[in-house]
């Protein structure tokens, strides 16, 4: 299985690689200020030693177990602590902060690695027939919870890990469409096929380290949705691994074929699209490729402040231009983008501290504390690129925004997919950083994002801390948007019931605020609470109803996305807090912490 | 029930409209060389007569008619034979044929008109306690057979009919959303929303006598979608009535508000998209709505053949331009198009029989029965769609197509919705006229549209007829398009068997090559044995599974869309024809044909 990289079992991305900022002079006074953290004198905790983990024998039957190393060879069904672990949760702060705290309850038993869909049939067929349990593995970059075993699941748990079907099948340069195999990550797939002079136009910010199954399975969007459509529109078709029921393995593959638009009853396609797992395993996806544009730019804006910039941004969705990316920061992350900015020099530190605010005085802008960062992206032939921008530019104006070039665009392209480093380097310091995200209607942008805000700051007084919540809109559309929010705070006590306040308050508002539940980043058991105030009762019963009748052993990755009976999850008050703290994973004793083995 | 309009009760549309030829100096010559029925000596068969239909009497116990009057009034809980009549089935040639003949043979129950959404509630759980059977109806529009009972059904079929809940309820102008009843017939609606300056921009053909829930519950797609959407573009939130579980129907609505994008699981609003009825009663619907536009332009071109007109469409899709419509006729349709128009006058004329017929030759069209006729919308601000012509007209130049400027758009503008009267029009001189369509890739529009043309005229032969077969490309997509096939013959002894030969001929061909099953008028039973084909085993049993587990007394509009589990029907052969004769519909005799009265 070592064709196949994962990240580090404890955090984001690769060995070696991590957030720095002793080049970005602005970004230790701006993390004092923000949440009071002194990076001068904060000592970074080691990485945590993968020997201290306290990792039960796998639960697999020694049949079972050689049934699987007779379907992917002995090798791919392996029982090795390590893959365990790294198989067992993606990287949300919640997964980050227990396994940095020993305090994981269930790792998955077995982690096979299928060479083709073949083999995943017969691995999900033995599975089914083993009365296991499979959640299905792609880049393992999901922050919701969507690939942890329940805990108290008492039967064997298969990770089916992609990693080999990863291959650009075919294109059907006639129209637009390319047979890829699910298991392929970001970057290897692009490289694919840009080869034969293609894109598929999808750069989430977990792109170097997700997988295009994982994407359909999420429902993920990114940078360039505004032009390529979320994932939802650009997966067109789809090959989905069921129980085969005909004994040979040969009926159990769902086919969706690429087909532009149909009307052939409700979306079996839109049903296996956020699935995570619950419908089967997604091999294969015919998603919409384009030609690699002509022109690519990225121009930046600023706004005097957040209202004029999303007011800007509505008018442009509104509007017949069309381009690639729309975004813009709110003041604070405008702040924090500038703060992790490199040190300049020569005529950038001129044009920086000199030229630019003389320009910005010059219109009006008297609290330059206001000020917000925007970023536009246009893509196409060269004229029309020119043109969008002509349109943009107009609306920009109205909007009293200033156009600042391409180069601050540059350094977004650059720095877009090292983000989720900064959350390691956080945790290393004692300190949360995370993200929630939701879409709303253009009339609830405002009212939400002050909410949002009110709530957080609120939960940052219960649990008494400073506390930190910017935002961006991230995405556009006819009749909405999407608020991405990133918060920050210095851990207390109790790092998960901390980080379960400010998360509950924050979700709680978007769902009262006319938001979903998550724009992108799906479900899980992170986000399952809201779901019923989402999209109500009957609709949750509806989803309920499809996965116990496509799934009546619960094979596939069970109990994620619809929530429990139990009561949905109301913000935590303090009462509640207190009772739930004496149930929380971090508090649970990890009593021998023995060298992580494995029985067999 | 009077304040709700219906079409007549044998046919398409209102009493006194229909199609015309005497005007039309090249129909007649047309249809006789096209099908061989010579209009001069073809005697038009007078309407039916409905005292002559064989109607049994409603099946409904006296006290579940007794609840039903007691929530919506006395009048609105009706048995009324026309009533009934109306409410059985939708507008296809199937159901046509039928009426004319006296050969439906399940009539629905009871009709009711609900006033509202508690209402709709009411009848529902009164329904559910009653092991009643309820078929929402909007505009009975419907061609896929997706409102007519199931023959052997041996409970009460409730028609329930939404035409009370026909008002804009409000328009988030902030947002570009509106909440709209989902009873509302297309004029009625846009009328509403025009009165404050916004359009839906959807208008499929059967606009003016189909509904906002209609279009929904079959994915419709209207002659603007190119620009607008598809319908499960446009509606972003929806209101469903289900059985309450709570005993006192407050908790049945299942609610999906309007969130521009979200990443919340399976999709629900996209199982309601397409449902026709199976999973409740769509009460209404929160669409996206646009300003109406600056400026809405038709422009028609000529190209020299099929191949080229069908290349510039997909360049067109691909490229920068986004035209609101884009539409081209194959040779025949073209011809069609062409026969069906009124006579010419002056320079009209002269423009047409002399200028066009010479910029022709010009370009070197050496065969003029090859050209096809093309139809392309620009809308918004003038100096934006001036500009998107551009690019259209440089694209159209280089597959050597010609512009013939906006005269012939506004005839089709004008044309558009009274294409559906031409049915009746043939069916009154004992011929078929149909059609079927299909969205498949790019790479497979002509291999498609070859295989249909054969398919048809084998199945013409097979019945020993002349038949007739043409097609428009009517939508299209980054990744293909939809192929709009119209089919006509004249009857020999047996109506239905040869249309259904004909039907089936094509729906084969449709997913024998790469094609969907429909594009925009759902499935019903008319194409529910293609499903399998279209989606896969496993497809259709996730579609059936949800079906059963959210509806397991059958109560929703119970074995539509997902087929029995009977085998796949396919082209029917000969032998199989002659079975299945002895059990078609037309054969059956109506023994008495009685006045139609209702036991009450």
């Amino acid at each position: 299985m070592t064709d196949v990289k994962h990240m580090k079992w404890w955090g984001w991305g690769v060995e070696g690689v991590g957030f720095h900022w002793e080049d970005k002079p602005g970004f230790a006074p701006f993390v004092l200020k923000a949440v009071g953290l002194d990076l001068h004198n904060a000592e970074p905790a080691e990485p945590p030693v993968f020997e201290d983990l306290s990792l039960a024998g796998p639960v697999v039957a020694p049949a079972l177990l050689t049934t699987l190393q007779g379907i992917v060879g002995e090798d791919d069904a392996t029982i090795d602590p390590m893959e365990r672990v790294v198989h067992t949760y993606g990287k949300s702060l919640r997964d980050l902060v227990r396994i940095r705290a020993n305090a994981v309850e269930r790792y998955v038993d077995v982690v096979v690695y299928p060479d083709d869909e073949q083999q995943v049939q017969a691995v999900v067929d033995a599975a089914v027939a083993a009365d296991a349990v499979i959640i299905p593995f792609g880049g393992g970059s999901n922050i919701a919870g969507s690939l942890e075993p329940i805990k108290d699941e008492t039967r064997t748990v298969i990770s089916l890990d992609l990693g080999r079907l990863n291959k650009v099948i075919s294109i059907d340069e006639k129209a637009g469409l390319a047979r890829i195999q699910a298991g392929v990550l970001g970057p290897d797939m692009e490289e694919q096929l840009g080869r034969a002079g293609w894109t598929l136009g999808h750069f989430p910010d977990s792109f170097t380290h997700s997988t295009l199954g994982g994407w359909v399975a999420t429902r993920s969007s990114g940078m360039q949705s505004d032009k390529y459509g979320d994932i939802a529109d650009i997966a067109r078709g789809l090959r989905v691994v069921r129980p085969s029921t005909d004994g040979a393995g040969t009926d159990g593959t769902l086919v969706i074929r690429g087909i532009p638009s149909a009307s052939n009853g409700p979306s079996v396609r839109e049903m296996i699209l956020g699935s995570e797992g619950r419908l089967g395993v997604i091999t294969e996806v015919t998603v919409q490729v384009h030609r690699t544009p002509e022109k690519r730019d990225v121009y930046a804006y600023f706004f005097p402040n957040w209202k004029a910039g999303i007011e800007a941004m509505q008018e442009i969705a509104e509007s017949d231009a069309h381009p690639s990316i729309t975004r813009v920061s709110d003041a604070r992350e405008s702040g924090f983008s500038l703060a992790t900015s490199k040190e300049r020099h020569g005529f950038d530190k001129f044009a920086a501290d000199t030229v630019l605010p003389f320009l910005m005085r010059r219109k009006g802008w008297t609290n330059l504390e206001d000020i917000c960062l925007s970023f536009i992206g246009f893509e196409g032939e060269t004229s029309y690129a020119k043109r969008q921008k002509k349109l943009v530019d107009a609306i920009v104006k109205k909007h009293n925004g200033l156009g600042v070039g391409t180069g601050p665009g540059v350094l977004y392209d650059q720095k877009k997919f090292d983000t989720p480093y900064l959350r390691d380097f956080l945790l290393d310091r004692g300190a949360a950083g995370d993200v929630s995200e939701s879409a709303m209607p253009w009339s609830q942008v405002i009212p939400l994002y002050d909410a949002v805000r009110a709530a957080a700051d609120k939960a940052f007084d219960e649990i008494g801390i400073k506390g930190w919540i910017m935002a961006h809109m991230s995405h556009s559309y006819h009749s909405g948007a999407c608020l991405y929010f990133t918060f920050a705070f210095v851990f207390g006590d109790d790092p998960i019931t901390e980080y379960d306040t400010v998360k509950r308050a924050i979700q709680q508002a978007f769902v009262d605020n006319g938001g979903s539940i998550s724009h992108h980043h799906g479900v899980g058991v992170e986000h399952s609470p809201w779901l019923e105030q989402d999209i109500s009762t009957q609709g949750v019963a509806v989803m309920r109803g499809l996965f116990e009748a496509t799934d009546p052993k619960g094979t596939f990755n069970p109990r994620k996305i619809v929530p429990d009976a139990a009561p949905i999850a109301a913000p935590v008050t303090r009462a509640a807090r207190a009772t739930a703290a004496t149930k929380a994973p971090a508090d649970t004793p990890s009593a021998t912490r023995t060298r992580a083995t494995a029985r067999s």
